[in-house]
């Protein structure tokens, strides 16, 4: 076989990385994939004496609203608070558990400053007022009356990936590093539509939004983003917004940090000038080298992780493999994902998964025959509007010690002679 | 207001259909939207006295796995069984409680044909075996060694809207009509890379697939689909596929009648005939007027639903709403939706909401002016092949009396002048 296995194992970098096209045509069985052969007596029709025993006897009736499998009780969202403060804090979606770009609504991520609020939907009501020719409050009812559309987007929230901030890196998996980072269908009616209705002001630049949540969360966005993609959002994922995310209603402002994308939407305030909201001063600034904070970054920039291998993975010996992992933009859509297997000595471009959707999450693949030796993974996104990741240490240098918000830089993995996968600086 | 009104309101068609990018640009307020004016209490920004009961206290904590608000407890899966046989029946996606395209897994429908198995994935196998060079046998670990891709579709059952094919038309909600239909991103590997490794013999014609459930529930498939965009898939919806669709893996057929999408698949059995299995003899067979039954019929047709409004919704008066439904074809994208609110004598273009994916469900929207007068609402969808929908009619006779799989004539919603909206035969 070996003959078969090389002709068709085209490298494309450093370190054992394939071309993607070749793989799909190569022999796997031979490159040690687990595949074992099927003796003539299981390979007749009859099922036979050794059926498992789940086709023996019928099985569990119908259900009005499915749930997992028992056997994914692992697949959970990891949850971190503040002391004493069960409703402050967040919980993470387990990316590497996960497949595909669209993030189950059951384990998008939660960033709560206090509690998740019980919102009963028909007392529910959006105010759009400040300077305003007409000061406006919908129901939920009205508010679904009004011409809906879908988008698949993601959501980031600013202090994703913090860690990399640390002097040293963690150990702990790649949901933990990058999992305040969800990607849904959201239904919903363009902000737009609501504020030309409510005839904002000539001298209005600034729009506070608040949730109806105890800490009244609140933020300063620019009235531009607000008439260009912003929606207010009724559903996730084809059903009712979940809880956690905002029922009955949240602001949807595509590639801006999730913070700004106030969940349990209450009020819309047009004004002319930002309301320094305690959640855009004490939190959600970027403390610069000087001491001062800088504040209203609200891209997240262009970036990207391998989530397989990653961190609590353990790589069966040599063979073929496939690295995958997610690359995003607030910027607009990724325009490639390169993948190095040497540690950044050499670059392939990955594979990425059509359709690939403005500020939606993209799934990124690139064949790897690992040869067993120690070896470093990195990724490296690009976006359609040139912004792409810089080196950590480049990106350490612009801030304070410690700055954690919009961390975009490039991420590594180092695959250990015994298999197991670290996070490493790159 | 009344002349801003006309000025933007661009009929599109008869009994006032209008051009939905007029409707963005119209004074929807005036037009009958449930807003109300601010008062200056109400205005200033303060939360105030007037808070909702739910800003004064700390809302619950985080979960590991969320679960939709309790105020959504309506949004059920519909349940029908076989008397005394539980696990022998469907449940269906309530549709016109949905929005967007994706169905979150927890309402996909079902269908089983002997309950749900419960299948410890460590020990559940895949056999690949008959007219083969080399049978094959993969754990789960194995097949998700290979490259994934992962693809947004349908799956429609071959028995979904059979209820049109009775004499007189269901007065039953959309989703117990149309809702053996959903729609996910599915992530898994081309069945055709495994059939190349297993090796298929140049005389194969057909595969047996056999699901791991109590009814060893089994198709043949034409070997040319399996080679095509067939797929294996472990994920739905970015998490592990759920139990009710076929935990830990099932086949994915695009476009092909939902009974094929074998679930819990355990075999594939590579051969020169078909097998006339019990569930493509017995059932999932088109009975004709002369009482011979066609079998392998197993496309899913270009077909179209109106959800908004349908039965069991109430119109609030005459005004403005937007008419909004699904639309999908097993043969590829939808090439364009055609809406009539006059019973078929005039239509116009609704528009599709983006991307239009193929074998995917696509959302269509239009504006519609109601006068208050009894109206009746029709919608028509063709695919980029030129499939469209046939008169109901027109499809009746074509079988035998009660014939119901395959369903895709055109359907009517009646809007009464009370505003109620009933089932119509057009």
């Amino acid at each position: 076989m070996g003959a078969v296995m090389e002709k068709s194992e085209h490298p494309v970098a450093g370190n054992g990385l394939l071309d993607r096209r070749a793989l799909l045509r190569s022999a796997l069985l031979s490159a040690g994939f687990a595949a074992a052969g099927v003796g003539a007596a299981q390979a007749d029709d009859s099922i036979g004496a050794d059926a498992p025993e789940w086709m023996k006897t019928p099985g569990r009736p119908f259900s009005a609203y499915g749930v997992p499998s028992k056997w994914q009780e692992k697949v959970q969202r990891v949850v971190t608070v503040a002391p004493g403060r069960p409703g402050t804090g967040v919980s993470r979606t387990p990316l590497q558990l996960l497949e595909g770009t669209i993030t189950p609504a059951g384990l998008h991520f939660e960033r709560h400053h206090n509690g998740v609020p019980d919102i009963d939907p028909s007392r529910h009501e959006l105010f759009i007022h400040g300077m305003v020719r007409r000061p406006l409050a919908f129901s939920v009812d009205a508010l679904q009356r009004y011409p809906l559309e879908s988008q698949i987007h993601f959501v980031e929230c600013a202090g994703n990936s913090g860690a990399f901030s640390a002097p040293q890196p963690a150990q702990i998996t790649a949901g933990e590093l990058n999992g305040l980072l969800s990607c849904s269908e959201w239904t919903g009616v363009r902000l737009a539509v609501l504020l030309e209705e409510a005839g904002v002001s000539k001298d209005a630049k600034w729009i506070i939004a608040e949730g109806a949540d105890a800490a009244a969360m609140s933020r300063s966005i620019p009235l531009e983003k607000c008439m260009d993609d912003a929606m207010v959002v009724f559903y996730q994922n084809g059903e009712a917004i979940r809880p956690e995310q905002g029922f009955p209603m949240r602001l949807l402002l595509p590639g801006f940090e999730g913070n700004m994308n106030v969940k349990w939407l209450r009020r819309l305030f047009v004004t002319d000038e930002p309301m320094d909201a305690r959640d855009e001063t004490s939190h959600y600034t970027e403390l610069m080298p000087g001491g001062k904070a800088r504040q209203f970054m609200f891209l997240e920039g262009a970036k990207s992780a391998i989530l397989k291998p990653s961190f609590g993975m353990s790589m069966k010996g040599p063979g073929l493999y496939e690295i995958s992992g997610l690359a995003w933009s607030g910027a607009g859509r990724v325009s490639k994902v390169e993948v190095s297997a040497d540690g950044g000595k050499s670059w392939a471009l990955a594979a990425l998964n059509a359709p690939v959707l403005p500020k939606a999450l993209t799934r990124f693949r690139l064949p790897w025959k690992w040869d067993g030796q120690p070896s470093t993974l990195m990724s490296r996104a690009t976006d359609e509007t040139g912004g792409t990741q810089p080196k950590r240490a480049d990106w350490i240098a612009l801030y304070a010690p410690g700055q954690g918000y919009h961390f975009n830089g490039i991420q590594g993995w180092s695959v250990e002679a015994d298999g197991t996968v670290k996070n490493v600086y790159v």
